[in-house]
């Protein structure tokens, strides 16, 4: 008698475990840039209402460069004004100052409040629509081996690892969907995951080859664990309560954000949002290193209890309760995000975690794989050496690190007792000045990547307010061929490709022109970077895409375009026509006034410059208008040529 | 032996004949305003390419009030500058100005292009989704019975409809619906109506009995020539042609719009739009009355040749061509929009043409049945007295002369031949003036409706700027409670209520705060409009709303809102908590500016105002803070109130 065994068994380059917004970011930029991807999530479901719902400035630009905005530019939710309230000499409370939520000016995209539930969902749709990538659900990792030998090899698969169906979710103690408690962090779901639970039973289960394995798998991560890590920083946890209630209240300022810090009771934070609700979230309690928080402490009914006394004397009633959650929070960090020389990444809630007062889990999450994503798309398709994959440690573990830094800070004025006339404590300047420091660090726009091998030296001369290493800021430009008032950063969109942008200064000028014409006889010829680094019979801007901004008005750029060189304006498939987008113009518009795009960007038209640009819109380098070889080094510096045959 | 009859016999209120933009945009209305409508059209698809494409700014305004443009505002594509060619001296052609294509301030919405088949299924969607609405295809009336005697009467069904089930299509000489010529006006299409075809069988045919049957079929209307009525204009026709095409040209402006005007070849106009297209139009020839245009004259080739021509000494190619068509067009009117006694009405070509080159048609004809929708809905709901509905022939007609006589002037010049050094014609200056003056005037933003039941006097002391009969304009105002900078048209929805705006100055001052709480007080008694016209149960700002503008900065309307009168911030279903939406204020705001409402609507904040807006956004009436008797009486000349028992 012979048994049959089918051993199921494949391959995948890129294998993500977790389905949270770390993961769902990942699987999205990947199948839009059409990488061999597979994601698992151990949960039956994803997040159906609640969990966070802030998207800082950053995060939207992100979205989009990405292309998914419009779905959600309908939903969002925003809050213009926060208002801080202290205690009054009553023992009540009274409104002590007004701040605005997004600092004009910081971002062309606005702080706003989407769910958790929203968010997830549209990256759902978008990678199913870009590459059919679906999340494979109550699915769970039970081991992986690594092939140290063969983790210099491109072709190879180094990584292994066991994938198990779990038993779908009524077997479960999985928390109770609908009252907040499915996926909350508080209980040890580890008993939730087939590694621990069902070890013995190796039926379901499947091996999967791949070249880089990706761990975001939330704060309490497997991935990490198995890679024998662990969070690093304070040992006594906080546990806050989170609800979203319609609200009934003579509190004046329900529709605005409110910091309510009172006497006694403790703070409470509320955001508005959608449907006449209002996020509120209340600080419990405290835990000791290895406690747990006692299950019977967080039901709806105390953290109503709890707001009530917080805002006395106004009165507040929750007519509708949507959602409510408790959990617990430290703020640490993981001493290391990659392992084996890379092919084992970690990201989000897995590498860091800290308070959800200034909004940023979600956001930072996700914003460490829009790091990671195009990295490894472009190690994948031959196109960078694997070296730059190293940066993603470098650049995102240093964030983790400031925002740590800052959240323990802002937590402390939180958790502080307010000042008030008989006891020292946090006053409202310092909470009021804490506040607009938070609102420009959380913002997520002062993120500055160190030099590495592919963030280069400033030139800070040539655009005195471009910061290299920092995400290309937007100013408002012209399109030259339609007049159209364009937002400059929204044309580097994060679609893999990387940007030069050119600011020639005001080409009417002999020198400004001649300047460009050499620029782009250099960048056009056959050792100029997209000529070298474009696979054969694709479109010249299909790697490398060069913008122009004129420093000269949209009607001489027209006539002036057929004289300068093809290379800036590249014909495309598929009617071999000239691209008209590549060309814009410093100059006022007619409905939405004037960009002032060389001014903001600190460049002298007289001098002009050319910035070149990562496909996540960080600033590689700043070049002058005769560096073409230079800006041809940096490319070659880590990028590989298509090989002659492809 | 007996033979079983089966009587296909119902009822509908509305019977609309015609699917195309006037037909659909009625739909949309009534289904929203979930009147029980049906909608019939002779044609098995809507339009699938081509066709009409301009969306003027008052269109935009509209479709915003109707909430049906998320859809598009991704899809539009919007042109900034008409570039004007003329003669040069080599007999070749030569830019002679520029203009911008929306004048700014004019509207906080800019003129774009979307193509016909897309905004009829934008509104396809719509009508699905308000009221589960579909278009009955292959359908058609034969004929129509009028019972004289019940026109008086609200609940009965005068109108009865024989329709009948056309064969598909594939019987028909229908044109090819790929080539273009599909749904052309070139051909008799009478062939394709039941009514003609297949007279004598009686087969698929059944009897609808309404109270209103609307005429939204077309330039051969069957609905007008069955009431006996005609178009009647000028009797010579131009025919014309179109069509959308990729360009390839060394015209430096191929992605603005231009108006080409050859020194012997004729004009050309060019409009960009979507994937890098161009929709060409050129005039062919000219048509005595009664002859008919030759087929083979109106080639896709013809039509490029022409173009050709008219653009030396510049070379355009057209690598892809998406569609073409040709139609003749007459500026002609019908006598009246309405038959008896309002129970039939006709809309949008059916009841005028006009040629293309100010693209007015589709938004003309959606204008119409726009101005005629909210009307129906109020009277059939009971809301309002049958005689309002005549205000739609009065409206609407003079609006319609008033584009023929523009059309005419206008379609000369371009007909015309371009004045050169050699011969006198239209001048380059003249040119351009007809473009500045019809830009104007093709907005849509110029229509104003003269006094009549609806429509009452001015009082342009109070408000300098609102022009009673005219669309309400667009101010920028804040909201009160969550400070968000607000468009204040935006909020008058097109959801069949009336608006009360209020704009009661700075209620810091005492004498301000008292004028408002006077009027409050009696908006809000039981002989105030909303409580007498609003339906026991409902929330009372269901069929009238009101709206406050205060100039007054929203941290102090927020604490002052709970002594203001309660009708002024009723509560709302389902929860019973205040609206936090009526409350706006003029200051400017964090991120856009400020708008200046009272200067703009050149109202003195020290004596205020009160406007009160219909349903479709024109302005009834300007009255003083003390006129709440006047407000009533207003109302109640044509309003009627709910039965008590109701
Ligand atoms: C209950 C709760 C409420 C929250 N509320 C707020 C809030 O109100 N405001 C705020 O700012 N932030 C809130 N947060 C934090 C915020 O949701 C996280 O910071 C953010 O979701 C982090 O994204 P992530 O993708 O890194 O991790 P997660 O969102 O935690 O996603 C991790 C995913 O991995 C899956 N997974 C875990 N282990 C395995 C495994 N072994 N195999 C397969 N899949 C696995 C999980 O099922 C999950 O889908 C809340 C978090 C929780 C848990
Ligand atoms: C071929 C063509 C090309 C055009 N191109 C342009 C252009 O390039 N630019 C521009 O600005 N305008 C153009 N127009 C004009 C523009 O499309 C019209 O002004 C606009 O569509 C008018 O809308 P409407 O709803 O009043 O009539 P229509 O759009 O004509 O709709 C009438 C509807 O009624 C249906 N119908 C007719 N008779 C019956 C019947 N007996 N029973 C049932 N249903 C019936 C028809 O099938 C049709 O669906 C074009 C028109 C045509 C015909």
């Amino acid at each position: 008698m012979t048994v049959s065994v089918t051993t199921n068994e494949s391959k995948v380059d890129v294998l993500i475990v977790g389905a949270g917004p770390a993961g769902l970011m990942l699987a999205t930029q990947l199948s839009k840039l059409k990488i061999d991807t597979r994601i698992v999530d151990k949960m039956a479901h994803p997040v159906l209402r609640g969990h966070a719902d802030g998207l800082q400035c950053r995060t939207g630009e992100v979205f989009e460069a990405l292309n998914v905005h419009r779905e959600f530019d309908a939903e969002t939710h925003e809050c213009a004004e926060v208002i801080i309230w202290d205690p009054d000499q009553n023992g009540g409370i009274h409104e002590t100052s007004r701040v605005v939520d997004t600092v004009p000016g910081m971002s062309r995209v606005r702080h706003v409040n989407l769910g958790q539930d929203r968010v997830e969902a549209i990256f759902i749709d978008a990678m199913k629509k870009a590459n059919n990538l679906e999340v494979e659900r109550l699915t769970s990792p039970t081991s992986f081996t690594v092939d140290e030998t063969a983790l210099d090899d491109n072709d190879a698969f180094p990584i292994t690892v066991t994938l198990k169906k779990l038993p779908p979710p009524a077997e479960w103690a999985n928390g109770d969907v609908k009252s907040g408690m499915y996926r909350s962090n508080l209980f040890t779901d580890e008993s939730q995951t087939a590694s621990n639970a069902v070890e013995a039973d190796h039926s379901g289960e499947e091996t999967v080859h791949c070249k880089y394995l990706v761990g975001c798998d939330g704060a309490r991560s497997w991935v990490r664990k198995n890679l024998g890590l662990e969070l690093k920083g304070d040992s006594a946890n906080v546990y806050w309560g989170a609800f979203d209630a319609v609200v009934d209240s003579d509190l004046p300022t329900t529709r605005m954000k409110n910091v309510i810090h009172s006497k006694d009771a403790g703070t409470v934070l509320m955001v508005p949002r959608e449907d006449g609700m209002v996020r509120v979230y209340t600080q419990m309690g405290e835990l000791k290193p290895g406690e747990r928080v006692d299950r019977a402490a967080v039901t709806i009914e105390k953290l109503m209890e709890k707001t009530q006394q917080v805002l006395k004397p106004y009165r507040i009633d929750f007519p509708y309760i949507d959602w409510y959650t408790c959990y617990e929070i430290g703020q640490r960090v993981c001493d290391t995000f990659s392992q084996y020389k890379d092919h084992i990444l970690i990201a989000g809630d897995a590498c860091h975690t800290h308070s959800p007062k200034a909004g940023q889990g979600m956001n930072v999450s996700m914003m460490d794989t829009f790091n990671l994503g195009w990295k490894l798309a472009s190690v994948l398709r031959g196109q960078a050496k694997r070296d730059i994959l190293h940066t993603y440690q470098l650049e995102r573990q240093k964030t983790a690190h400031q925002l740590i830094e800052f959240d323990r800070k802002f937590s402390a004025l939180f958790t502080g007792k307010a000042k008030t006339a008989e006891r020292a404590g946090v006053s409202p300047e310092e909470m009021r000045k804490a506040w607009d420091d938070s609102i420009r660090f959380t913002s997520g726009t002062g993120v500055v990547y160190e030099p590495n091998m592919i963030v280069g030296k400033a030139n800070p001369w040539l655009a005195k307010n471009i910061t290299v290493g920092s995400h290309f800021e937007n100013h408002q430009v012209v399109g030259a061929f339609n007049a159209h008032a364009l937002q400059l950063q929204g044309r580097l969109l994060a679609d893999g490709r990387w940007r030069i942008v050119i600011f020639p200064g005001d080409i009417r000028n002999k020198d400004n022109f001649a300047a460009l014409k050499a620029l782009g006889d250099a960048l056009g010829s056959k050792s100029g970077p997209a000529p070298k680094y474009t696979p054969k019979g694709e479109d010249l801007d299909s790697v490398i895409q060069t913008l122009t901004v004129f420093a000269t008005p949209h009607r001489e750029v027209q006539y002036a375009a057929p004289t300068l060189p093809s290379i800036l304006q590249p014909t495309k498939k598929p009617h071999g026509i000239k691209d008209f987008d590549c060309f814009m113009c410093d100059e006022p518009s007619y409905h939405s006034g004037e960009g002032k795009a060389y001014a903001g960007y600190g460049i002298d038209p007289a001098v002009g410059c050319v910035v070149v640009v990562r496909p996540d819109q960080h600033v590689s380098g700043v070049f002058a208008m005769d560096e073409a070889k230079e800006i041809s080094d940096f490319f070659d510096s880590f990028m590989i040529a298509p090989s002659p045959k492809s």
